[in-house]
């Protein structure tokens, strides 16, 4: 079930499963189903992790880069500000579409802890926001009235369009993209 | 804890409980908390309903009413469409100080199961689209270009802005508005 080989260290094999069962299942996942798939001894958890919440904690940290890289923030690629936006919900819009699709990992895990405080949740937030620094960043250099504005106008709809296509409510194609594209007009990023 | 009175049936007082505890700690409650905020036993509860899942389902479907109002969905109000729909966003910008807010309780729900199918999701997801359709009927009035379009686009900023407000994420003032009137804008609605 999880994704780490049988070499993989003790450690790789936590964060590996933490990833998988508590986007698939759920933050409430209880340590024993965590460490049983991950092969290791409640014991070893313990001694390598203060407890569960760090797991989930280190298992959103590691999750960052890959996610950062699927959405190209962080590159100053060849797009201009206003495609290098589009091509973010043009990614979720696909990513959405994928057998297994629960919507944004952090979100999900600030929705289901309510807890700003917890370790996860700090690091949940960090990542939204580096999504909505992206965003202000091209709406920035794109010459936006209002950069902020427009940066966390268009974190509520990645936030909303990825809680709702996770939930089975909305498909996506061509929804989020319209929907940033009537922001940016607004905005005057053309 | 519970809002109900001690003279409330057991069924009233599970329903109030559930409501109170699920929204607050989230739907991985465990019976036994459940039953012992109720003040019912869990003997009871299980012949009352048919287990949790069935109290939580019960829980949303009796918010339905008093959240509709509070949004004034299903209203045919004296207000313009334009106004009637950004009516709701001020609503939310106004429920997300309040002291204990954590989002949109149905779309928490959805988040929390990753179930489409389970009987509190069902529920939840009619009263989504109770949300869509009445933005719907207003988009239509108001004369949008694509009503259908525009009722899922204020929809996604709904959700993206409860769900980012309720996780401590984001202050919501004046930045919902702002957005659906942008989308209002660029939809025709004038």
């Amino acid at each position: 079930m999880a994704t780490s080989t049988d070499d993989a260290s003790p450690r790789d094999r936590l964060l590996d499963a933490a990833m998988e069962l508590f986007y698939r299942d759920g933050v409430s996942l209880g340590v024993e189903a965590l460490c049983r798939a991950a092969g290791v001894s409640k014991r070893s958890m313990y001694q390598l992790f203060g407890g569960k919440d760090d797991v989930l904690a280190a298992s959103l940290e590691r999750r960052m880069p890959a996610y950062g890289q699927r959405f190209g923030l962080g590159t100053q690629g060849p797009r201009a500000p206003r495609e290098q936006i589009l091509y973010v919900f043009e990614q979720l819009e696909q990513a959405s579409t994928e057998e297994g699709y629960r919507g944004c990992p952090f979100l999900s895990a600030l929705v289901e802890l309510k807890d700003p405080a917890h370790p996860a949740s700090v690091v949940a937030l960090r990542a939204k926001a580096a999504l909505t620094g992206a965003f202000r960043e091209q709406a920035e250099r794109g010459g936006a009235h209002d950069p902020d504005l427009l940066a966390r106008q268009l974190t509520l709809v990645f936030d909303g369009a990825s809680a709702r296509a996770g939930a089975g409510a909305e498909t996506l194609q061509g929804l989020t993209t319209s929907t940033a594209t009537a922001l940016l007009d607004a905005a005057g990023v053309t």
